[in-house]
């Protein structure tokens, strides 16, 4: 049977007022004065609010967020091993549930506004597939409200830890969609086994590549282009996301334009989410210009590596403004095309979007401009999931 | 006749859950189970919300801000000077009316938590005193619930701009409490000549000092010395804010260490806004560590310059600790200490805060934590200057 969703008098992306029909999850027409067939079809008065494809988080940590735990007092070392540390022994001490955390950030992601989400899942000796396990239940759970894709990630290092790489590849039998990477020199000690390793994850079981590049400088783009050099070995083009890629901001610029061609040339995407600190990441303008593709993700939400994240895609938008210092109308659009239809492709949902065909996965909220949302960041959203309501007045309906 | 307000049942800055009695402004006593001496007193009940000291904006510029006129369409260049014109055409163009602009960010300001401002005005020959005197206006209307300092500014350049001088002495002597000065070699090509007239006229007005300093590296640095020369001199020790100060956070260790000896050795206080964008910024922990005095600002709030700034300093602290890096639970109270009592200092509120005896300036809101608000940063906040209510619900009552 045909289901219809109606929504009335919306502005797309700030566009002139539109309404839009929605057949079995689809969009089927926008136009003015727009009539369901149906009877039954469930209608939106959008009220001139604004209307955005859903957001798209393309890198967060669901499995050990601590949010609703209480609030966790910070006092690890400033690096990254300290970190890592740290949360292993938070981890072990507290018994974090990765089901039922992974749950509350779905909760709180769909409220604001998220329709696709790709979380990266700790793959560690201690605690196994504990945390594949309760996140693929959480994206059981949430199926018809959140595209969940989960990465088998090695936080604690693979080549290091003896009986990671069959830990990663058992979840990836098991399910999990992508296989994840992590600094292949200063984590894995040993960068050519580290990629080759995670590379041959990818072709035995068809899956994308997400690596996590904390490496700065040369050091990092060093990384990359061993990444690029496998990418095009294995024929993985448009198939590999480097997160983080902080390098691409530390070099200088023949450096970077070197690089560029190698991403481009391999259609790798890079994924930053305008890290906190000042230490150098991704020109975000100079990639777009280029061509490279981008998404964006707000990593590790109030989590044991620090409290600053939260789980709105908006927020996000503007925190990479802000880190990259764009003010100008084009460049918050480009923000905005990162965090919607830069992520979609990354996650294999290219269709994203606000026309005819795309599916329905659809942000309301009440702002002057669509750029302006960006800056206000109003948390009273409606989101619609494949044509179905999901969340209303900021508060996730599943 | 004696007033008094009764707060019950609040957690100051995440402490144990106490009530504050105020009588006549101030804070006369802070307990458990108080009761007032008065038949008519004011309750509140505080259910166990935190109680801040009211937010301190050292750095705004109310005059010229674009809030209420409808989305501005941002396309300036990104030079500084490309900036000061596309505002100046702006203004020529628009006409905003200083009186009107800076009254709505006065209420946004309130509603956020605000009981002290300082806030730069343009003095241009274009325009004249028309800047300051609207703010000035303001200043007037607001004064039982928002207390507002005024920097005589010269924004288009000073010395380069005859008749600016006469201007900036004109409304020093119409009441503006503080002279500014601006990035003396890049904008007034004459670093010493601009920063004798700035003393100049602090001297013959008996007003504190404020100086923006946007000059990047040894440039900015050879500033810092000039400006602490002239404090030494002038005998101005405590009375002179360097705003920006881009330089501190462009030099390297051995020098940012030299300038923070000649901050500390004439007290002279540094205003950071964690500014947008990746370029060098004053080293927050390092300069709070070596005991220098630190304020914040929203700097300007959706004007010509950009719409990045909004008028609510929980967010300025979120983006302060965002930029510095701080996600340790002892580095995001020094921010909020900054926003607190750290403008307060150079403000002259020196007995700023949460003791018998400070002046009634209260901002209650719900959060688990004191630093979980500043992540957070619930909008329904009350609002208390000198023991009376100014805002409820993120709603300005004056």
């Amino acid at each position: 049977m045909t289901t219809e969703l109606l929504v009335k008098d919306v502005r797309p992306l700030g566009g002139e007022t539109t309404d839009v029909l929605v057949r079995d999850g689809r969009i089927a027409a926008m136009g003015s004065g727009l009539t369901p067939t149906t009877p039954d079809a469930t209608v939106i008065e959008g009220a001139n609010w604004l209307l955005f494809p859903g957001f798209v988080d393309a890198h967060t940590h669901m499995d050990k967020t601590l949010i609703g735990l209480g609030w966790h007092r910070h006092d690890a070392g400033p690096a990254l091993l300290d970190k890592i540390e740290h949360e292993r022994r938070l981890r072990r001490d507290e018994g974090i549930d990765p089901y039922q955390q992974s749950s509350r950030q779905a909760r709180l992601a769909i409220a604001a506004g998220t329709t696709h989400i790709r979380t990266f899942v700790d793959i560690d000796t201690e605690w196994g597939l504990a945390g594949f396990e309760g996140v693929a239940r959480m994206r059981e759970d949430f199926k018809d409200a959140l595209t969940v894709q989960i990465v088998a990630f090695p936080q604690s290092g693979m080549l290091v830890r003896s009986g990671t790489v069959e830990l990663m590849d058992q979840a990836l039998r098991d399910g999990a969609d992508v296989v994840g990477g992590l600094d292949p020199s200063t984590i894995d000690r040993d960068p050519a086994k580290h990629l080759d390793t995670v590379f041959g994850l990818a072709e035995k079981h068809d899956v994308d590549v997400d690596i996590h590049l904390h490496e700065p400088g040369e050091l990092g783009a060093f990384a990359v282009e061993l990444i690029a050099e496998r990418t095009k070995v294995l024929g993985w083009r448009g198939r590999v996301v480097i997160s983080h890629a902080f390098c691409l901001g530390g070099v200088d610029d023949a450096e970077l334009g070197r690089l560029i061609d190698l991403l481009l040339a391999n259609d790798i995407a890079i994924m930053s989410h305008g890290p906190s600190g000042s230490r150098p990441a991704p020109p975000v303008m100079r990639l777009r210009e280029a061509g490279v593709r981008l998404c964006a993700g707000n990593d590790g939400i109030r989590d044991a590596w620090g409290p600053l994240n939260m789980p709105d895609m908006l927020l996000r938008a503007f925190l990479i403004a802000y880190r990259n210092n764009l003010r100008r109308d084009d460049e918050i659009e480009h923000v905005l095309d990162i965090i919607t239809h830069g992520g979609a492709t990354v996650l294999g949902a290219a269709a994203h979007g606000l026309a005819p065909g795309c599916p329905a996965d659809l942000v309301l909220l009440d702002a002057e401009t669509h750029l302006a949302a960006v800056i206000e960041r109003p948390t009273s959203r409606l989101v619609v999931k494949r044509g179905c309501i999901v969340a209303r007045d900021g508060e996730c309906l599943v």
